[in-house]
């Protein structure tokens, strides 16, 4: 999952898309980059780290120009090296600068054919580079000194014919302007907003509404699935539908975890959604349970305190915050001669005995991947002296892998893979052990926004919706995503290997 | 604010040290600072910055042995200058290290003395350099080569005649132990605790219990007020009353505000005094507004959450978190020739329209300071559609400084100061505000825990409990901190004043 | 002017480039950087600083391959910037990075041909990106997957047939080899060398033999004018004349002051021509003043020792070390508030009066060129007591700016500029003055090196070897190089705008 | 061997000491440090590395005031952990920065008594350190709360009494200005000077003269052995000796190695000592070998330079720069898996061909300590085609440790240690070498200076002129400098351990 902001100002936006990738930075923490166009100059800033460590003044004096693009990046199969901040460049046609959120399923099959149509040299692992020069490929072979809106537009649906998987990206284009564009399925987000200033409109894209929200931008609208975004320069707005047969079906983690409660995306509130998931959760316990015990409903904190609290509302039980989240998490050293400490969820969270002892609790997350983090949050329910420890998750089992975007582990380390639901809540150690229902989920998300016609529910069903995913690519994906090739690539982690970033 | 932590091991205390401290960064985040003992070497890294900038693999290496304390700094009055990390160290007598959290009241005639008795040279604006020279006199003076421990506490007993204020320090002393003390009327916290490990047991001094917790240390008891622990660099613990005249009057504002939740403090538990200053306020409410037309509480994130939720509650209310904290906060740089935005609350907290649209909501927050961010949270609130806006406050209105360690601003930066509650509701733009009534807060507080003979409350009510705060200390105080000053000292900012710290 | 160098190795060539470029560190100290090539991928370092501050461990550690270049930079009109650190990348066609030493004096209309004709966009000024884009489009032209070494050298043929000026460029093309190349002036110069091991043979080019003999390579020859060389990645050493009308026409001043006296420079010794400028120069003054009063010869460390020496031998006048060079020079730090010192020759020389003391001394310089120095130069050795100062130069008269890559001023600032000899004596402040022959200082250089059909010597003579540089063009030049706009650009300096080191 | 450096001004002295430094860093390169005084208050920027390393501008902009010292620091047995930066600081009396050049041979002794007469505490390994809390003491011992002059040189007096070996101090003490001393034989240097300005006479102190001359201040004279000199903060010097039995021997190895040649110590030009070294030198080779055979005399670069010139004259031979020096040295990166090359002359050093060719080569030297350079040399002079390679020496051998604070191996790494000349001269392999006699070097540093009564000169004769070095003591500092000592120390190294230096 990565973060992409646009904006098109009247004045300098340096500022403005570092405010921007702040209020971005929950959906990657690795790396943030910008670059600014003055004059037919870009500037680029990028490197691994957050948008605090990355932007010092110094950059930010460099950053000249009134449009800009930036981009945070997490890592994923996609993006994994630590060096492959974004934005890339290339110098031809034009000089174009790009960035993406999501993961191309064809990527290698690009990359064979960039090399061999365009001699087109990939430098690193990131599909953000294979798709700046798939796009300045099909641009290039126009072959025009200047460019129509029109050309861009061609160039976009070009690239969908040939790109595969879930992508929103944005770009800087030497001499044109900043262009945005969604996949066919709308499977990552990406919205645009609008500006009055004295010296004119400013328009703004960005990953979620938030962001906009923040720098006084007002939401126009979402992308839609397919469909391209072009504001020229000086600020011509121009839009075009890209996609030969674009399917509305976005990624429905994004309302389970990823984005920001206060964030709208595809029309719906992830606040709403949310809120609507522990409402759901909550008829579920009663039909499953209708004379259950719980004394007190209790968040794991952050993401699941929006489900949480209708949740307990609904089951007509007290709601208590009895887990503190460390707000500073210490790092371990690793200290010659003395055994190396294992992670604990202790570091991030402390139980508050009060609120355990002696009750029933119902623990309520928003999702379980491996199931550690559950069993030792379980575990300490117990020592806290809770008399029996209930979890119930606002979304269904997680199986199987995302291949469009998310970090997520390989599918064999999920806690859910190959077990029934019994067999899950024994070995997370709880009493009892319940997940939301598919349906709800999706109703959950969808209600209120018709145009929805579907989710990509892959992690929890196995369907992928750009249909297209194969076994052997999965194979590849799991191989690439299991702790130990994550251990070797750290190990010979290659900070040079992106010519644009050799700081 | 600040927060000290000290062990004596049985192996290597860094990374220990480093995560308590972690634990403790809500307190001080200024500046950070850690002295290992090993083998009558003392290993000292302190720096201006957070707990995870100031210590790196390199600083960790040399940080050995056995035996170590640590602090993190929140400026105040006593501990300006963003150069004065802390422990602060002399060569004579021994090798003492010594840290603290608090102010003192009489620093200016404790540095004459030093000077004119000893000889002994401050080159910090620092009280914590003041302390550590008047303990070191009081072992000097005995000029003995074999400290006996009751040497040790003779000396703090001599400490305690002379230091006016609230102090938590905690030293270590080359070649003897660690010592903390408290003072004589316990106004700042300190605890203390012990685990067991194979090689025998470990104690530990912290600020707060939550250090301890996380750690896997047991609290045995906090330090009472004027008392003393001492442990041998071999483990050994011994406790001694050092004060003449000890009374138990704790800073209530632990409580209002700076402790964490899952803190006990003085044997009261924070988050119980908090869900119980909830409730109160709530009953406070009902009493003068019986018919009120609240339709929706909402806590100003993030320490007013646990008393707002038993309010609701209380009054029959739903409770929803209709902000959204920004986690990650942007900095805002100077650019040549730009307009220097104004900081705004816009950037830490952002509204959910749906909770407050066509709403008579209830915004609850620990304290109001200097109003300004209650006058923008207002605003949002009707930004976002709240129908009436109204405010409460989990403590009584602020009026007065503090002088015992806790940052404020000057008196008259208080919005409180001088005016009515009407007159601060008009002020902040609400449609009704009410406050904590005193007596609530001390017995939300107090509960539970009869030694607490009282509490220093003076940021409320003027009455300091040292009894020797005079209006020209105040004025001086007033003087000092006001954002003029603050300003000017930081333009001269001298990070070499503190010769223990040249980085 | 800049250093290059490559190597096409057995096995890793990350330190073997790091100690050839500390060797041709005195070719600049502005900037350095380092590609190394490893199964189709590009490792990049590059920065700002000397070789020693660029390249870390860490960076090191990731320079990982058998073949590589580098580069240090000085600045020049055509690389000028602080930001625009070598070798720069395009990733079309093949991933290619380049490297050079020079300045093409067409450059502006060679950008505007590669936009029109390529789309090629160019973010910075310099010349060697505009020299890696003019090749890799004569490479592109081809469309071919597989490039042969014939295709490479004609693409060198058609870049020799575009580019004006002087330039000895080296090039690594992934999955073909190390190209160099030099101009069909040969102005700058560049050597190739080899060394067995017992892996086989090694190849290594570089800007001064010196390098080549510090790491164990034997020099092989010279590249003649507009030859090119191309090593393959399994180390097949190919060479081409690729130049139309190649004339042997060298830069002069390598041998008057830029290149190191070890090294061997078209077959010619710098060292043996230094002598024989000193001895021609001796002679000279001989023949002006056959009575001269001369007491000692003391030559200004550290360039003109090699020609002051035999000048003394052949004066028959004892030769000095007089002024001793602090090999450490203080920087000045401008404090708010305080006077700025002028920077003062007294901070790099200082005078042994014990050699001034009532004598007749001859200082002996390589060059005047502003004549700022030695106006302060003489004043010295007024003060240290001397009792008549004369002055000899070296090389005659600087009155000509330089367009093929030696950083010097605007032409009006030269001391020379529209002044004669005895007006040149007169503002440095010498009692006499006298400089080498434009003949002597030819001969001097060329002997025993009959290939050498002519020498640029423009700075002297006002006569460019390449026949075509304008009026307007020398103009443009004064204007860039004026200490004003120097002033200028370094205020604006922008370190981003290279999209491939955003450091 | 170390530099330091005081001055009182009438304006800011950040950039002078600055300046000064840099004049000095060829005395020490791996440590420097300033404190500056300004009204009360101590300013300490201090830290590994050369001058230009440790001293940015912002800690130029702290370091104010009209008062201050510095120092550079070469790593010894007195001073040789890498993280013993210089001044060190006392508060305890007055606050007292001090830093010296030397070695103390009995700060064992002196440790202990510091710890039981006066609990002072030392955390490092620095003599330095020792040294400070001696004066210390004997200046807190009087228990004033105002200093006299008088009294501030009686405690020089009592340290004169107690420290034994060779030191050269300054210190500054706040409230009453800044002290020199040196030790009762004088064998380290020290100088002080002034100059007039507007506002007043300033005066300067430092380790040698030409400090003083690139600053624009004028010499006044060398301190005595045992004598003090001390400049109150407002600009009145007070002198006095302060030794019961002063002796005039101070350290013969300045002239033949240490100081730069425009310095002048105890009234004698190094210059003019080294050139009488080669007269002398070349006096005894004519002596030795009235036929010799020698075409051309080369030095080894730097030092030998001005010894070799005077003996080619002498001798009626070509003097010649046969070695060109790399200014710029290649660092050694360890990389994993690659053999770690042997450091060689050959980066240092590079012969011109020309001048060895078919010649009979007299290669001179400063002096032969370890004789691995001397081989290599030797060997690359055969290489470079010399007939015959004889080897001059303009100090007699080196077969002693040094215990006032030169840094040198330990007695058995000397080549001349338990070997004849003619096994010295086999073992380098050279044809014929020759060293200085005794007589020879003791007159030409002596030469014109009668108050010298005699020369330190123990690392050639074993008599050390403080008399009380025993075996016992030469045994302990030969265990410490041996290579393998170093080498574990350099592993252990420990950063944190000053408390006065945590960066």
């Amino acid at each position: 999952m990565c973060g992409i902001i646009g904006i098109v100002g009247k004045g300098p936006v340096n500022q403005l898309i570092y405010d921007g990738l702040t209020m971005l930075q929950h959906r990657g923490q690795d790396a943030a980059g910008m670059v600014t166009w003055e004059d037919g100059r870009l500037h680029l800033r990028k490197n691994n780290g957050m948008v605090r460590d990355v932007f010092h003044t110094r950059h930010m004096l460099q950053l000249r120009g009134n449009v800009g693009i930036g981009h945070v990046r997490y890592p994923t199969a996609g993006c994994s090296s630590a060096a492959e901040a974004q934005p890339f460049y290339v110098n031809s046609p034009y000089g174009i600068c790009l960035a993406h959120n999501g993961n191309l399923t064809n990527s290698e099959t690009l990359k064979r054919d960039l090399f061999i149509e365009d001699l087109r040299h990939l430098n690193t692992e990131s599909d953000s580079e294979v798709l700046l020069n798939v796009f300045a490929h099909e641009l290039q072979q126009m072959r025009k000194l200047r460019l129509e809106v029109d050309d861009i537009f061609n160039a976009v649906s070009g690239l969908h014919r040939r790109c595969r998987g879930g992508y929103a990206a944005i770009a800087i284009i030497n001499g044109s302007g900043i262009l945005a564009f969604r996949d066919p399925h709308g499977i990552r987000p990406v919205v645009f907003g609008q500006r009055q200033t004295e010296q004119g409109t400013e328009y703004m894209i960005a990953s979620e509404s938030v962001a906009l929200d923040v720098l006084g931008f007002q939401l126009i609208r979402d992308l839609e699935p397919g469909e391209a975004v072009f504001i020229s320069m000086d600020g011509e707005l121009h839009t075009r539908q890209c996609a030969d047969n674009p399917r509305y079906a976005p990624c429905i983690f994004e309302h389970v975890y990823l984005a920001r409660p206060d964030s709208i995306i595809d029309g719906i509130s992830v606040y709403k959604a949310r809120l609507r998931m522990g409402e759901k959760l909550a008829r579920r316990i009663l039909r499953e349970r209708p004379n259950h015990d719980i004394d007190v409903v209790i968040p794991i904190p952050d993401t699941s305190r929006t489900a949480a609290l209708p949740l307990a509302y609904e089951l007509g039980v007290k709601y208590r915050e009895g887990f503190v989240k460390n707000r500073y998490i210490p790092r371990t050293f690793i200290m010659p001669g003395q055994a190396v400490r294992k992670k604990s969820v202790r570091q991030k969270l402390n139980a508050i005995e009060l609120e355990f002892k002696d009750k029933n609790v119902l623990l309520v997350d928003d999702s379980i991947v491996r199931g550690t983090t559950s069993r030792e949050i379980v575990q300490m329910a117990r020592e806290a002296g809770a008399k029996n420890v209930y979890v119930a998750s606002a979304a269904p089992p997680v199986r199987y892998p995302n291949v469009y975007g998310i970090d997520m582990p390989a599918a064999d380390e999920f806690i859910a893979h190959g077990r029934s639901v019994d067999e899950i809540c024994k070995e997370i150690g709880a009493d009892w052990l319940v997940y939301q229902d598919m349906d709800d989920l999706i109703q959950a998300a969808s209600k209120g926004n018709p145009i929805i016609e579907a989710f990509d529910t892959s992690c929890f069903t196995g369907e992928y919706v750009t249909g297209d995913v194969s076994q052997d690519y999965l194979d590849q994906i799991s191989c690439a995503r299991s702790d130990d090739a994550k251990n070797q690539r750290e190990a010979g982690e290659d900070n040079l290997r992106d010519l644009t970033n050799s700081a």
